[in-house]
């Protein structure tokens, strides 16, 4: 292959994945990385942790420097810079140095685009003002910590009790603050079912979060610029700090002004390839679409794993390999406090909206054996197939040891097996790990 | 179905579990559970734990009494009843009770034989001394704790390196004696690769274990029929506690009087429905083979959680169903104090021995992100096969959070996965959890 130029719109987790893969496959090739933001490669989800002061410095945070990819592996990664314009006619970006405010066209055999997500702002009265923060980019969690460094805070209220609301609720909680939470649904962490979720909510207001449920934000009050309160459909409640929780959208409008597909969620449309639907144009990672292995469906999940993955497929492919992102079953991880989390395939409602027939199964057992020095409770709902047994979902909530046997499950719900299939897995067990059965073939073992 | 009779030799883990699930399906047939130890239904893997001070009561390790089982489920399990012949002819076995000295012949429509394994003993001088034990009944831990609780003891010496051997290692330091191990390979842990068993060796010394490999016992010393020392090929240590950690042996010499085929280590052969060589004889638990889904071949492995799904199987067979146990893939794991060890699949010795041409990858990685509090180091090693790609087995050697993992890899050789499609499975991720790719992902990664 002729010595080619990569472009690579977003340094972070596609982005540089992909880039390095690249460069591992490809010696002679000038790959160069536009990131916006000053900081690139970087731990997002450890942000929560940072602000909880778990995390000495946000340094810690930062995987690998500019520096670091420019002389390691002669990776060409601008800081500061925006891409404003894809012109895939004449294969060339539009490129805005942030710093000098100047702009330049640059060229492209094959361009990446791996701009990622934004969490979503609500346009209500009031959202403008400071204090109130979505949390996505590395800066944005700097601007958290710093906003509390510089303020004497008192109540924090989280809009959405999602990931990103009960990790940070953990994490104000760290900080001594009073913190609330408000979420639409009558639950917390809506990709649960409800019957999980409850035993969540449950938790949170033991823990000391003052939880609203089924209720709206309707706007933000304001003092000197500075957000004071926060208005619901049914009270006011103080806030002189707010984290928006509510989801994130993929950043796709470059994508969509240059003529690219969209798809889910509005996000960039690509093949199993990463190929989106303009020759030479690849999109990896939260702005783009990924195929789900249960519902059968294209889905957007803006997630780290997800993304290093994508890019990874992504690089191989741009540099001439053929590798294939199988796609996704929906995993997902959190904690707050002593409480563990995680859900993988469909839940309930994904299934009723599918109109697939399913059947459930919940048990409450033991992370350990009874008798072992820290055994504790798990609950593990399970959801298969009612022809055919298959596994197509599940969730854990519980302490210590709980939530991260979601990996099995995730595993044997990509291999389509059974719920029969799955309580006879030869598993691990010894008295310190886990019960003979293990809870989830406890939960498996019911519907034999 | 007509009312028929269930005789069960054995009141373990497969024994009560084919009982138990008979009695779930038959509501109206006669069980009879014939056990010729003091107890029935124990965890046998928390004796460790008993020994080591950690479980305080014994009676935390009994799952369910005698009275138990007839009251509740109506099976009538008669604990000192020693079952010494089959007659399969006119279908009924000779059964002694130990406590009458009595005998006398019960009747069968369906026998299970779930009469477990035992530790190998040597044929030495001296190994009839007070002082020795084999571990495998609750007795005998029971044994171990009152021979300790009655000597004032100094000097352990664990002959074998294995499972049982680490586990009473860590045991019997937790009990401040002197605990030296021998083994007459090079490393402990063989049912690991000697890379792997190298990290083992290393940490069992540093927490104060003295090990010495590729060295052989010879026979026992004792006094006033009191073990005393053991004489090796190149040494005599004190001792006057000795713990067997050599292996078990199926307990078949029943089976084997009763004309049933005997097949791999002496197992009794019986096939995916439980079923023996001879008509309405079924085994199942540690004296039954199991078919191992990689090697294709038939093995015994002497564990609880084989056991209790051997008898799961058994059980619906029994009642006129029809299940099959699918096969083993050989997963195991223990722990030596903060080490965590587990590993699945064949090993290097397996695959050669087999002549499946293999090739491996070991990586060092973190249990957690390297700026998430409690990130400790784990080693990971995957065997695939050199052709095609598929996962063969896998080691994990690591701290806190490491060994656990290897369910995902168990899942994963069952459904016959290779390493690309490993390393793109959607498992769990968040920072409190684990690094962004598993580590048993990199090590999966290293293939691509």
């Amino acid at each position: 292959m002729t010595k080619r130029k990569l472009v690579v719109i977003g340094g972070d987790a596609a982005g540089m994945s992909a880039a390095s893969k690249v460069r591992r496959m490809q010696n002679e090739w000038e790959i160069v990385v536009f990131e916006r933001g000053q900081y690139a490669s970087y731990a997002a989800c450890g942000m929560p942790y940072y602000i909880a002061g778990m995390v000495k410095s946000a340094d810690q945070l930062i995987a690998r420097k500019p520096e670091e990819f420019r002389e390691k592996q002669n990776i060409d990664l601008r800081i500061l810079h925006e891409v404003v314009e894809i012109d895939s006619d004449k294969k060339r970006v539009r490129v805005r140095n942030l710093k000098k405010e100047s702009e330049f066209w640059e060229s492209y055999d094959d361009l990446l685009i791996a701009t990622g997500a934004s969490p979503v702002r609500p346009e209500v009265a009031g959202i403008d003002s400071k204090g109130i923060f979505g949390l996505s980019s590395l800066q944005s969690g700097l601007d958290v910590f710093e906003y509390m460094r510089d303020h004497r805070l008192k109540n924090a209220v989280i809009v959405g009790g999602g990931y990103i609301g009960i990790e940070m609720a953990e994490a104000l909680l760290e900080r001594n603050l009073k913190v609330t939470m408000l979420d639409m649904a009558p639950e917390v962490m809506t990709t649960m079912d409800p019957d999980m979720g409850k035993l969540i909510s449950k938790y949170m207001r033991e823990i000391g979060v003052d939880l609203y449920l089924n209720e709206k934000l309707d706007h933000f009050e304001f003092k000197m610029g500075k957000v004071t309160g926060i208005v619901t459909d049914k009270r006011t409640l103080d806030a002189n700090l707010v984290i928006l929780g509510i989801g994130t959208r993929p950043n796709t409008s470059l994508a969509l002004k240059a003529g690219i597909a969209l798809g889910a969620k509005d996000a960039i449309r690509i093949n199993k390839k990463m190929e989106t639907s303009v020759a030479n144009i690849w999109a990896a990672g939260d702005c783009a679409e990924s195929f789900h292995l249960v519902s059968k469906q294209q889905v957007n999940i803006a997630l780290g794993t997800v993304a290093n993955k994508h890019g990874l497929i992504a690089g191989e492919n741009i540099s001439g390999g053929s590798g294939e992102f199988p796609g996704v079953v929906g995993t997902a991880i959190t904690k707050i406090k002593d409480l563990e989390i995680s859900r993988t395939g469909l839940n309930e409602k994904e299934l009723k909206d599918l109109c697939i027939p399913y059947k459930t199964s919940t048990i409450i057992s033991s992370t350990l054996p009874g008798y072992y020095p820290g055994a504790a409770e798990i609950s593990v709902k399970l959801l298969i197939e009612k022809t055919s047994g298959r596994l197509l979902g599940g969730q854990i909530v519980g302490k210590h040891g709980a939530a991260k046997r979601i990996d099995t499950l995730a595993t044997a719900i990509t291999a389509r097996m059974t719920a029969r299939d799955f309580a006879f897995l030869d598993l691990s067990y010894a008295p310190p790990f886990s019960p003979v059965w293990d809870p989830l073939q406890i939960a498996a073992r019911t519907f034999l």
